[in-house]
């Protein structure tokens, strides 16, 4: 019965200063590492063990996936990065503490920003000091300036069919490792959530994410790893 | 004009140890973490930037690797792993102090088993806690029992024409984090050195060797990154 195994990626340096970050490249914090190498040994306690990984170009995702890979002696399987597993792009918001945004913007506006399904941010601005269009990291790749959950999900989800599902059906035991928001888009789908519902779920850090397919690859119910 | 990184991972346990290890899964130790790291360090001081990288399937080139490109800041590009980039495998003598093994075998023959060209060293045998059999991290892999420098060579070069060799060409700087053995094999072929030299050169460990390849895909004189 082939598994699926998702990992939001432990705490970061943005995360603990409460800034949006997006797309911008940041690192992460001790206990960020901490959480990725308890999610692998939780991995390996459970006897849960990937075959094949997936993550996004981003060095929070990456390093929590080679941490855990190696609390479960997993560091061997073969991976693959690619920026459709990125966050969500903040726009304009992006470096921005999220208390000063809600004192510049309003908490209502902010919400919306945050929670509404199909709105985005206002689009990052040519020239900031996060553009990445000089980052070749993107060489080739079309960089949005801001992304909506919706148009997040509409760059998650056809890589999700078109590369990680046939992996997955051909009975591998698949760990992506990602983001709050790559992860929103594959647990609305996998989970049929309303888009009202979805910009509400929360993601935790560090705690892997089971979905188990049957024959005819439709996914059981979600849990999560520890509570297995 | 295509840049070719090899480098031998950091100080492992069982180097510490003087210890054969092969195909044995041994760890880094502190000192082989700060080699690594200052591997990558000097990619990006000296801007030798990998966009692709190879690498076996044991833990202290995979680690060796990912310390590296982190610290080049390259940890988002394209890593492929794969077995024949695996450390020459040692046989029965596996596990073996190398002191010891020369008190039991003879200084002349342990030279003859480390330094001749195709002299493999006696098989491990079936039933020895080394035997690797049972890690699914050979599954469907022809794992040897033990292996010359000529043997190395025959799986090692197969790989570098059809699978490295290809990316080099269509312009990519590739790096590979490999081992003692496996990189004397791409060495001796890469620098047209003789059956009789190649056993005596050595590799040092988390030092980035450089090939350029002209237009031709002939590669030019090698050189330490350290000294360009």
């Amino acid at each position: 019965m082939p598994k699926l195994i998702l990992v939001r990626h432990g705490q970061s340096q943005w995360n603990l200063e409460n800034r949006f970050t997006g797309w911008w490249d940041v690192d992460l914090t001790d206990q960020g590492v901490a959480e990725a190498v308890a999610a692998g040994a939780l991995l390996k306690d459970k006897d849960v063990l990937p075959s094949r990984a997936f993550t996004s170009l981003q060095t929070r995702a990456i390093k929590t996936l080679h941490l855990a890979l190696e609390a479960a002696g997993r560091l061997w399987i073969p991976e693959t990065k690619d920026w459709r597993l990125n966050e969500r792009h903040y726009g304009g918001l992006t470096g921005l503490d999220k208390q000063e945004t809600r004192e510049k913007h309003g908490d209502e506006q902010v919400h919306i920003w945050r929670r509404s399904f199909d709105v985005p941010p206002p689009p990052l601005e040519a020239g900031s000091a996060y553009d990445l269009a000089s980052d070749p990291r993107y060489a080739g790749i079309p960089i949005p300036n801001t992304e909506s959950l919706k148009l997040t999900i509409e760059r998650v989800l056809p890589y999700w069919e078109s590369a990680i599902l046939p992996v997955l059906a051909s009975g591998e035991t698949v760990i992506i490792s990602a983001h709050g928001n790559s992860l929103r888009a594959l647990v609305k789908h996998l989970s049929g959530i309303s888009d009202e519902d979805i910009t509400g779920l929360e993601i935790p850090t560090g705690q892997p994410i089971i979905y188990e397919f049957d024959d005819a690859m439709v996914p059981g119910e979600r849990y999560y790893l520890k509570d297995a």
